[in-house]
């Protein structure tokens, strides 16, 4: 239980968390990426937008999110910085995070998107999981 | 005092710090991003021009600034990265950082200014606090 | 030999080592960006293109990229994140990074380059090198 308690290793097991995350789904790694979420999860991609639910609901929903990139392809990067902790009394952690989205296709200069991830991240096991991510775009 | 000598769990407090810091002035929490600096802070936006000194005078300084945003609305993200860490022989924290300030306007794509922060971080009262910041502009 | 087991304060070791790496890049110390690789270190900046070997090659390398610079002046800054590190079983670390290239050119916004660095770390007398670099472009 170190971990949970010392901020400062949790704040680097949380970036290399991050990492693994969105690495997973700019590689189209769409399961892998489902498996950083709890079994209950709740993803609100688009505020005002119906959410994902559950690590099924999240698949579902990446894989018709992949189906765009068919016309328009392209590679994208998940950029996650400015990491801000705080561990709530019931043992969860707040993370309120900035989020670039970079967009590179094909011959063209990337392109951006600004926005800020707010998470809930749980420990399940041992492992770091999301449980509640909202997307609040600039 | 653990934190001040081991320089891996200090790496990570000061991105929590930054993280904090940032998120407090692009909320435009002025009171609290002032909070971050030491009472005697020196902070030099632009070389060759006057700087702000005091809390007092951070305060004041931003809201001025924020007065430029009602005419040209924008929400800006300030990016730190690339955190290079000193620890002086005072017990102060050299700390040489990328910047990107993100401005997003209403339906335009994000504008980009990239600068270097160069600042002297200080412990006062066990926390970390800004005694001095320099900024330099691309 | 803690900082080798404990992956979290690995973690923050690394970002500096990449920080203090690539801040030496920028500001074209090349003799010092050099000495963050390992003598005998493969470092491919373009696949398909023949790599930099050595310390002495780097060398070499970086300088005939820095004569470009002469007549397309411009302040370059590597960011990198979502350091994703996997500790491999003969002690060294596998890590894959996100990074973007900021060029800043006199008077134009900048302009930024994607791609992923794939690393491979050793421990040299204590200290981080980079042993093996292939940059991929997006």
């Amino acid at each position: 239980m170190t971990d949970v308690t010392s901020s400062t290793n949790l704040y680097a097991e949380v970036q290399q968390f991050y990492a693994t995350q969105m690495q997973r789904l700019d590689s189209v790694d769409v399961e892998g990426y489902a498996a950083t979420f709890t079994d209950d999860a709740e993803f609100i991609h688009s505020p005002g937008q119906p959410g994902s639910h559950t690590r099924d609901g999240i698949i579902r929903d990446v894989y018709k999110v992949a189906e765009q990139f068919k016309t328009d392809p392209q590679q994208r990067r998940h950029w996650f910085n400015m990491v801000n902790l705080e561990p709530l009394d019931d043992g969860s952690i707040k993370s309120t995070v900035y989020c670039l989205v970079v967009k590179n296709r094909p011959g063209q200069k990337p392109d951006f998107v600004s926005c800020v991830v707010n998470d809930i991240l749980v420990r399940v096991d041992g492992a770091l999981l999301t449980q509640y991510r909202r997307v609040d775009y600039d």
